[in-house]
């Protein structure tokens, strides 16, 4: 795990009338650009740490790529911000409006995709794994302690896979859909098994998050912030247990209780 | 303005080894997708509230429109949450590579804008509006306390338009840039002056954040949250003054200093 990088900044504070200028540092944040087959695809704001473990994520995420070995060549311009990314097969006509909305016909189901790629990707989680109310604090606080040692800026959002006991690893960005992407790369290039490990997250819950989550194949996301109504109609269809507001000795669970063994019997 | 919408959902929720079983209010989140003279445009996920402000807003930011008289029509279905935009102009190329990356000439600069859009609309502010610290404090203060008259759900961010001495309106959505172009999108349809307004804002400062702010043409950005050194860099290039972690009596300046009457006399 890579520092988060940070520039110094001068500035003035005020702290009521007082007045101080002192030196600040500021999370770094920089856009690059993704080069598929040889055409630009899409443009990242990150934190340029874990650069290949973000770019292989997004790709996943998007729905481009399964696997690692579907990935030919892929270098990353640092300074210029600029990720080179050949694949081992073209970009099927299937790609090229993978940012279209999906309908489905069945409107009355609440399972409303609306992405094409993610009607493509996102899978129901039919993972056994269990984890009792005090893991989940542990996990969390786990979380917080070990994101204070390397951010002092304030701006960044953290995630972490986890098993029941610890965490795995954390990736850490100033947006939070690249932290997960993060974890996603670096779990594809290592063919890490996902059924029994869980994702701790310092973000909201959003229909986003959500849909990623499910993408890696993971049943249970732990969040210290707020779901949506919609990220909540995603995880009760894909079988994802959803809990947020994880602080200090509270949480909620707001789907699936069954995978929480205090929960479990729930009436 | 309207309520954020909410949904109630039954939770689980532990305290320590307590547990309960209640219902809990979740914030709505509910894609749009915009149809642009006929031709499926974007998809965003928002709070659907405010919806002609987000959608005429988005537009603006994005560098479709410039002036309300350049739509010939809008409507709204929000079961289905599509929306139907005619323009009184085709689209010309120039829109087709709208998020594509740019690549200035000028390597040394910091001012290094990262889509197309952006150089077009992007603008320097010239400004003369000036404020006080404790001007800034209240005006902090009375989001906060407005915010929260309507937000139970903790996963809301709020942008306001401001005078020096009282906020004008206030817009919420789960996307911090939603609520931004949901400013936007009021101020163009109403043709409201912006030099001498500013912004009050949840949200972190990033260089998204940034440009949406030269876009208006805002001088003053006032935020509870950390900046990125991107958006100090373009708030710096761009004329803006950026102010971040505004709570109770504190806050920091970072940019433009000269429009914050008692720190003009920073040497």
């Amino acid at each position: 795990m890579n520092d988060v990088k940070e520039n110094s900044w001068e500035i003035i504070r005020f702290d009521g009338d007082s007045k101080s200028v002192l030196k600040e540092d500021v999370a770094i944040e920089k856009p690059f650009t993704i080069v598929l087959n040889g055409e630009e695809f899409a443009t990242i704001v990150c934190t340029p740490t874990d650069l290949q473990d973000l770019i292989i994520g997004f790709l996943a995420a998007e729905g481009v790529i399964r696997f690692y070995d579907e990935i030919k060549s892929i270098s990353i311009d640092e300074k210029l911000g600029f990720s080179y990314v050949q694949l081992n097969k073209d970009l099927d006509v299937i790609q090229l409006d993978h940012s279209k909305r999906f309908i489905g016909s069945c409107c009355g189901k609440s399972r409303q995709f609306y992405f094409k790629s993610d009607v493509r990707t996102a899978k129901t989680i039919t993972s056994k794994l269990t984890i009792s109310v005090n893991q989940c604090f542990t996990l969390m606080k786990e979380l917080q302690t070990k994101s204070e040692q390397f951010i002092k800026t304030g701006g960044v959002h953290n995630a972490a896979l986890a098993t029941q006991n610890e965490l795995i690893m954390i990736r850490s960005d100033i947006g939070r859909h690249n932290a997960l992407d993060k974890l996603y790369g670096h779990v594809i290039q290592n063919r890490i098994g996902l059924s029994d490990k869980l994702v701790v997250f310092s973000g909201r819950i959003s229909s986003e998050v959500l849909l990623k989550i499910s993408k890696m194949g993971v049943g249970i996301l732990i969040s210290k912030s707020a779901p949506t109504d919609l990220a909540l109609q995603l995880a009760d269809d894909l079988g994802i247990t959803a809990i947020g507001f994880a602080r200090g000795n509270r949480l909620n669970i707001y789907t699936h209780p069954y995978r929480i063994s205090e929960a479990s019997n729930h009436p």
